[in-house]
């Protein structure tokens, strides 16, 4: 049994509430068990330069952690004055998946400003991050819809993602939270799409290698928990959810 | 009558729930009006290396914002990879008035580390830090006496902080609202202890100027404000409230 | 007594010299006791990206001290890659003070340097900042009259600074030096204009607090010192004292 | 074909060139067709604070571009003053596939700095550098073995890594060059060992998905590619290469 | 005798490989000893703010050494975010060498980017780089004629440059080692042309000083092995070095 | 004739005030000309890190301009959060020039802070900085002998800067003002001993170069100029004088 009680292909509980804060034209707040991540979707009217003039939008994301979303407090970033590796990396992460279910040209030259806050982290945080975002990023985009700025909704399909995992007494597990995470010997990152193809496969051997079978049974898990999310997305997004890559069918 | 309906003297709605998130020793989610802000108080067992072997602790605060707590999205001072001025300001001011109502000596050699995250911006967000940081703080050192790490409550007495300001229309006005305090003449900070005394006053004629009586004015309102939040915060703080400067009086 | 002698009422000795390096368009060495502070006033011809095409100008400032201005010698904020908190914080002060005695509109699209360097540090090193780049300041748009970049003096009314405090074994004192400063239990700095209203007010209990009435008096002792320090601004200008807000009269 | 006439599954022509430069204990130069790596191997004698009294080494990599490595010149990380998300990206990927094959406990509280400089580069310039880290870092270790200050070879097993991509008109294909990369649908950069074992796995959909039988096809593509990596740094090594792994069979 | 056998007045073994790297317009790899330093010119079409609308072009040159280029490993200065005092004194020294001897006017608008990337250091890096940085940049300029984008080569006279130093127990010496370097008391670095005149001199007395007469000594020293290192290049230039300073003769 | 009427060998006028300001241990203002420079001595009882245990003192300088203390008003470094290369080019020059004339191991483990401010800046600020320094040093060292924190007096002998140059029109002129070094080609500046000896020698052609006589012709002028400087220490200095380098007699 794992360290929750959960089966090795069971989701932690997930919950999505909309419009969690006012201002932004997208914002949720999403819980993956007790892992917290407050999701916003800004749309500004311009690219960044090196985009202008090609009738195409970006996508572009940053992801911070309070300091004391975690079990010790953390230095702020703002404090060190740099942003640490890991944190451009998973920004980097959330902007290409992102970027892949969303037609750039339809967009038009706009920018949407993903911005994932951590405010309570018990594992999971990057992959909490991409599902809740594209949550935010729909609603944003919907509005755009809504009020004409935009003639038809840009999102080509579905994406959530999750993290699966090898742990030697456990074997594969799906969607590991914090103690688990910290003991596992493989950790893999998936983002995945509605129609079931991949965006991105992060694995990792934290000082461990793993087989071509464990690969398979870790894309299997990984593939089942991605469907029961994009389940929830789309409770969430109601009738917005029918507009999604409605074109591409 | 002001922007949202409300008298010259009267603050916006107060609420104040507590163990928002549960890794820190003390958590809030205090709302004023739409501003939110989360407070945490996090205990270190050591203190800053300028304060060590004095046998007194510690009280040191920081402050940010999310990118979308306001209307305009602003740049995170992580990616900006400097704090500004207005921010250490602001996290100097809350230290300061922290401090002011710890009996350090008591507290021994520990760190209070308090972070005050705006998810929400509406006008006073530094006030409602410092109202909100100081029941997280309350929190965690009755966490400490609790389980005898200290031997007695270091808090002296209540302490919170209301805004107040001039508009030539208006005449003095207490805690602005964001509309309010962009179009104010004069605005000033005011952070009082619950038997009525100063901590800090900080009042400012933006591109304007203020006599010794409209003073006196905003100095009454301030007065009043501040007795209303400390009766919320001897609400929520329950029994603990009890311990505040018991051994003072 | 007090550790230099003085009454509690009483100021140090002032001495405003004109002049003091020959780029600037304005430029005065001022002492307050053994405070030094060479204040220039530099006069752009444009105004910040935020400012540009309102018609209006803009004064700003900055302070810094030189490493060996105090007891012991701080290291350079150019060799630590950033501005301290601190330095910040008087910089944005002594900005805001300047501004509100300056009609920004009669400035034109300008921008108004002030740099305040402190080369001997006795205590008051902000209050003397502000009370010098006045007289630098209104020196330099001087000479714009004179060569008839401005057509008239856009100062509308005169402006300097002193601290207040309160010692436990002293009461409430006027123009306190450093070693005053270090031992206050309140330290208040206040901005005043030449008709005795207040600019700004920046009173703040070190780890103590204050009651109404010790406000009244700190007060009463800042409005006294600064109705003499104006009068030593108005004898330093001579002619030109005369210039100051006839028109608002 | 493809644009430098290979199969698709074929590699670059690869040389790995020891003892490049004179001071570091490993030193290679490998080229992977044009793409041109300086790897050396440093080690020191203690380890990272984090690692400290725990009997156990640590691995750690940088990574850099030489300006003109490139088509167009890079401006230099140390002239912005900051390493870019990109490389912190690479630097952390050859960190952890380095560790994943050392004993860090036979390695002793060592730190085994590696070093990759890319001198001129057309695409796969990581995974290059992982090859010839792996060399550099084996020599290295070899030279401490044969100095006896270390007891034996803490190298469990050996190390190489290729890109592999997909391609519209072409398909899956082995080892990208920079024209290859630019256009490429899908991107993975994949790390094995001598046992056939996956180390890391990164794939992404550049505003693209792939499916589960490419994602097969891509692996199967690069497991030969790596086992003939493998078989040049054997040959490079000599008799060091029998001394990988030994006790671990 | 020298540590290396040299005579006082004998020069290191000189080697400089052209085309070293593919992309650069110009790039050698030069060995002074068993100094190595990559030395590449970029053309742009373009000149920094301070020099638009002149009808003149630029010189710049960065200089880096790779981390383990030395005995002990350095730290990269994009991890320490900032640029050595050293170097950027080593890239002012180069750049104002290398425009000495360029007609900038017969350069048009255009930028010549000089990048030194020590790969191997025993010693007169900085002299090496400017000796090997002329014919990279005479052979980028070299092109420029020959794909007509300058009518005539603006380069006006050979460039070379070199050390000389004063030890104790050998007397003056010329292209000192690293060994020879580090215990010298006098250390000067001469930049001269072809025909014998000087551009830099920057003569130090490390804790020591120099009389005239040993400065005489030094300067000839300095010359002969200018003249020698000059003749190097002219080899190394071919036809090339025909078209140096033609027109000013 | 010079622009300021002087002759080609005449320095500007000198004066060097004592104790300009009161908290370090040995200051000056320096004026050379319209030059000038506060400088000041602090002793630090402690070495850097490389410096420990070597029984060894070390001697270092920072070198800065008030923003007017040019024409036109310069950016402070500290705003723009680093120090520019030629500011560190300086102090580098100023820290090896004052070493060369300290015993430092009669020093002891102490550092010497040299602190050099330029309040107004006419040319040749680097070299009147040395000049200034080398009487502020020898002033707080002779305190330190005053107050038997050393036995005897560390400074080895006298040491005086100045700059030399070549104008086209005017020949070889000594001590350029900065009209002067703005049109200079030649620029060269020198440090000497008492004795007469070089202690640096920094000559550039900027965008020009000169020959072996007219750098004779330089020194000469130098010399001159540098042994009337060191007759303003001297009678500076008064007593003191007798004490520097009696030992080394």
């Amino acid at each position: 049994m794992r360290v929750d009680g959960r089966e090795n292909d069971q989701l932690r509980s997930i919950h999505i509430e909309t419009n969690y804060i006012k201002h932004p034209e997208g914002a949720v707040l999403i819980h993956v068990g007790d892992t917290k991540v407050i999701c916003t979707a800004s749309i500004e009217e311009r690219v960044p330069p090196f985009m202008r003039g090609q009738g195409k939008g970006w996508v572009t994301a940053e992801y911070a952690m309070l300091p004391r979303a975690t079990e010790q407090r953390n230095i702020r970033e703002s404090s060190k004055g740099k942003v640490s590796g890991r944190t451009m990396e998973i920004q980097r992460l959330i902007s290409r998946a992102l970027r892949s279910v969303v037609d750039l040209k339809k967009l038009g030259e706009r920018t949407i400003w993903i911005d994932c806050d951590v405010i309570q982290a018990d594992g999971g945080t990057r992959t909490a991050s991409i599902t809740g975002a594209f949550v935010a990023m729909t609603l944003a985009l919907g509005k755009c819809v809504e009020s004409k700025i935009l003639k038809e909704m840009p999102v080509i399909d579905f994406l959530a993602a999750t993290s699966v995992g090898i742990d030697k007494s456990q074997g594969e597990i799906l969607d590991l939270c914090y103690r688990e995470d910290a003991g596992a010997d493989v950790d893999m990152n998936i983002v995945m799409t509605g129609n079931g193809e991949f965006v991105e496969l992060q694995g990792t051997g934290e000082e461990a290698t793993f087989s071509y079978k464990e690969l398979q049974n870790l894309l299997r898990l990984a593939s089942k928990g991605i469907s029961e999310l994009i389940e929830v997305q789309k409770e969430v997004l109601g009738e917005l959810a029918n507009n999604i890559g409605s074109e591409s069918v």
